[in-house]
């Protein structure tokens, strides 16, 4: 069975929702590792004023019981922690006597094309969904998917890889050492010199009222060969990835393996020899398919690389027209982030966690975690004895 | 109501089906508007043999009657023309006495992950359905969403932008003029100098015994604002983008807009600027964002570029291990094509055309083309009259 | 764009959550007729103690600004109101020291075959789940696709038809004027003499220790032609309509129409003639169809009547086997009511309303409540101006 | 993972086709098996002459290889054999110069409704796709069910229970022994007695140009506890079984178990006692729930009944209107059976034998039936040793 997360809620309302279906019952629930996801989430340099508020935290809203998964919908929540400063201007129920309208729609947001698609002269009626905030929700269930992951052997990473004109050096560190790293670096990266020429860069287009974007990798180490599928184009394992990494907000790119570098390469230096010894099984001799191959793993590590816009809202607003009256005017400013590529690296896990997660129920699939693990280890011993076993 | 399009069948087996729901009833039935898409994918300078067999034809199995599609599930046929020569080797309904069989796993392939994922011995149990065969089922159901697209002012044009070390030059054409000219270039490109360049890198390649990728550009112009939703990240337009593309088989990388180039520009340089005049309404100063923000269409035209890894199977194969005895080897050689990025901007024109149909018939929906041309029209009326009407 | 319904949480946990997807933007947020919606599927004649313990009440947790829905995905929330005094047996979080485990699952609930599916010993685990409680879910959202419908003109109203081995007679009530009587009756039925029956009967099963099951038919009135489809199965509106009440637990049975009795008559006391005139339309001279032919709407009244089994935990229980030591016993007592089937007729109807509104919102597609009504007033026109309009 | 049939074609079109997505691979292609389905579905008193032109035949268009499921997509077609003497009529290419068009739409088909919401004048446009004719591709994939569910022990069987005012006597034979009886029966009924009366019933009908409708039971015998699941309404097995019964075309009453007479009856009668011994293990002492406890299966047979309406095409038509001048006539008569419970039985087999069949790989996941195999032992063994085994 695979997993289904659905989100819900408004950036600025009561909080975000998540709703996951599929996990298998059993599955134990570890509120700090899913909190700390959340922290790393709202981290990184160049974050306006609202990641200060407070830190988020989970909260269990059901298929949890007595510290275990029933099997049953999971439904998380992630509080606006700010929500008393807004309840006046968000009322679900009622319209309120003062609002916070935003009538001149940002460039590069979904403003305006949201407010043309519904007919709508406040562009908040279309922000409070398209914030990133959203992708709290997807996080926290991320955070899930980590949990029943790391005990198959498969682990999550990722470090930005540039921001603005600043690209990272390629130290050439293996994913598995990264976290540790990159999560102290507030720019995620894995290199103190890079840091130091990225926050640089950061600062620049701070004080000249900018904003940046950048590009971040996420690798998933450990998955076993066959997770996706190839019968139906949908099923494809990089097919979900295009999906799920497209739909974190601001993502323009999205690169399996060596990505956009295949189409420069020849035939010969792009794909990944085939070798076998009885120790290892089969493996390759270099990664660039980034671990899948026809729409499946192929036991190698999965890479995947997103670029990010940069944020939308500027310090100096670009051009733009009232939506009430059509006064030319400057695009709203909603909020302050100047790169938001770090914390974009982070959901960038999230939803790998959440994609492999998905696939490897898919493949091994159970009622209950019991299950899903004899499923697992009778794959992993047929790979084993695939020339014969003793 | 979106539309789904499912494919089914075999590379060498009776031939491809799509199975294509949601089409409204009343969809004229234009054969030779799909013809030609089959036409135009099969060509392509680097193809090898098989594609001079004889042209694919699409024929109808179910869901138009007297030339007008009834609003049921429509099931076309792509028939292998090449069935004869293959049936002896891969009868469905019984063993044969002579078979094919490829135990060299091909690298770049999915030909050992497949294995894997199903304890195979024989890789033609994969490579029959993971051959790029099966995308012509979905050009076929493609022609059925130009034939919906065009009658509403959507049109699709691709053209390629690099084969392997070489890029094309940006010649500034806009993409309505696209077809005429690439359509005539057997690289499907729009210059002659680049079609020059790009040609010659192929036989270098060939000579080599070495294969190319590339990649290529789609678009689609005359989009109206308001396809795709944000409401959910999976229905978010370049979610579905990203999906559709990345499930093109040896798709490596897909970006929309000026994709992965936005990581290096500021803020100011990326976000298009929002202006209104009364004969043109909206409209934007550039078009970075290729015509998506927030996951819906903003009225520009949708660009997306795709970059295709090389042909995996090789003159000078690579290393691989037999499936059946684990004796080293070199990999199978099943087909010969030494580049095959042409054809897969056809491709790519196609599932554009079934993701913009599947947006535009889920925001003009109706059984009927009559009721979703009132909702169209109905749309476009609002837009124009936004800042009131007569 | 079709709705889907998704309803989480346990019996005893925080609460139930509802998350509705599809509802277009502009629809009023009616907290009072929700609620309303809510008090009516508490009571009922032969409930037990939970009833009382305070009114349910809808709270919107995303999806509505300012009294209007957004067209994002709604999550509704109806609180547990004696969370606090399971908080220390239901813990989602961790385990705690007191627990109220069911080890004697109950003949007739799902403890058993649940418990077998996941290998539980404790049937805690499945019934806070499977517990009638989940329709809470159902019933907040379907208060939300009333405020839709009536504003189209169509209502759904219900009643009792018959509780263990009493029928009511029929007063051939028009569904339209149930609603005001049947909820002023603790049995949900519209005639005093069958009111003093049905409590009779309820009585007797209580002073016995036993529980009663019962049948009541759901109507939806005023719903146009050419809801639902043909085209595939499962698209059909009576498929769904079976799908959705048999969902609702206890369900055993779903009829439309005449449902069994079409078994026994003749096709020409069956089939319903079709007649026109100018004022009405097309109409028929009876209606055993039910509203539906070939799985859509024909205009007429949809007539749905579900039969439910007794509740299975009695006062006199019923033999069961210890799960955990094997021990003969008989079944645990979780709660105690004796018969649910007025609550129920309360939930077919939001189950009506849900798959009505899905249905109307597939036909009449719109982003917006303006768009739908657009699309639905065309459709009306259409078939009035059937033979020419003026 | 689920299997999911879809269906497609017209009644007098090419065929019918089925796509059934899910199947493991390395199931054995049966031919004979499905083909004796189809021709069982052809079959029973009371059809017209259009069963007699010749015996449906399955043909694979794709999915398998060598005689064994590749774990792709599986097409199979049912020709028309009547196919040459509809092609003037049907064309779905261009418009022909002779149609067979039907304006007065018969009361009880989907011809009117249908009509009514596309717009149509010709009720072709609408019964070729509402026919009974689709389920022959339902009855070929569930062949394909079949020959998974026979080697896991899970068998499915049905017999007639009633035609018109007629029903059968209860001779309390077991469903295993249906088969061999009620397939030689041209009303599919176990006792020759009951077989007279109801031949005698349909020759009344016919007498009199009427038609009669009816009803079947259909029973799956050897399912494991746990298919189907609690967590979501739409998982449930009733739920699944409510929408896959009530899509049969004509059925308009769908029962579990002891179906309508729950309601009449107490608890204390109704539910199932629980028992448990070491050889037997967990089992009831009664059946009355149909083998579904909770919305999933519970180890005891699982029984539906559903209840078909008369023909609606009949010998002495009813009245109707004529859709293209509003003149008021007769009916029109497309074809001409008079019953046609007993192939609606083979339906309901098929339809029983895909969801099953899907709920049954869903618990017992696996990309190969070796997988799945592994999968359902273990749980066996579970089963087995619940008290603890050796």
């Amino acid at each position: 069975m695979e997993i289904t997360v659905k989100t819900a809620g408004e950036s600025h309302g009561k909080g975000i929702i998540a709703m996951a279906e599929g996990f298998p019952s059993g599955l134990k629930f570890d509120e700090d590792l899913i909190n700390e996801q959340l922290f790393r989430r709202q981290g990184g340099y160049g974050r306006g004023g609202r990641m200060e508020i407070e830190s988020d935290e989970v909260e269990v809203l059901s298929g949890f019981y007595q510290g275990e998964s029933l099997g049953t919908p999971i439904v998380l929540r992630v509080k606006n922690r700010d929500w008393e400063n807004w309840e006046e201007f968000m009322s679900p129920e009622a319209e309120t006597s003062t609002k916070r309208e935003v009538t001149l729609p940002r460039p590069g947001h979904a403003d305006l094309a949201g407010a043309l698609k519904h007919g709508f002269r406040d562009c908040r009626r279309v922000l409070e969904r398209t914030s990133a905030r959203e992708t709290a929700g997807r996080v926290a269930v991320g955070g899930l998917s980590r949990t029943l992951l790391n005990q198959f052997g498969v682990e999550i990473a990722s470090r930005v890889t540039g921001i603005g004109e600043v690209s990272i050096s390629d130290d050439g560190l293996e994913p598995e050492k990264w976290k540790d790293i990159a999560d102290k670096s507030p720019v995620r990266v894995t290199d103190e010199l890079d840091e130091e020429n990225l926050i640089e860069e950061i600062e620049r287009a701070k004080n000249d009222g900018d904003s940046l974007g950048g590009s971040f990798e996420v690798v998933a180490s450990g998955a076993p060969p066959g997770l996706g599928s190839y019968s139906s184009p949908g099923k494809k394992l990089d097919a979900r990835i295009g999906a799920g990494f497209m739909s974190i907000p601001a993502i323009k790119s999205v690169e399996v393996g060596l990505g956009k570098g295949v189409g420069s390469k020849k035939g010969s230096e792009v794909h990944d020899e085939i070798y076998h010894d009885d120790e290892t099984g089969f493996y390759r001799g270099s990664n660039e398919a980034g671990g899948i191959e026809g729409g499946i793993s192929n036991g190698e590590k999965i890479r995947v690389t997103a670029t990010m816009k940069p944020i939308p809202t500027l310090g100096k607003p670009l051009h733009s027209v009232d939506l009430t009256d059509g006064e030319e005017g400057k695009a709203a400013k909603e909020r302050s982030d100047v790169c938001a590529v770090p914390a974009a690296s982070v959901v960038g896990e999230a939803e790998m966690a959440n994609l492999i997660a998905g696939a490897f129920l898919d493949k091994f699939s159970g009622d209950t975690v019991v299950e899903v693990r004899e499923s697992f280890e009778r794959h992993l011993e047929r790979l084993e004895d695939w020339y014969g076993g003793d």
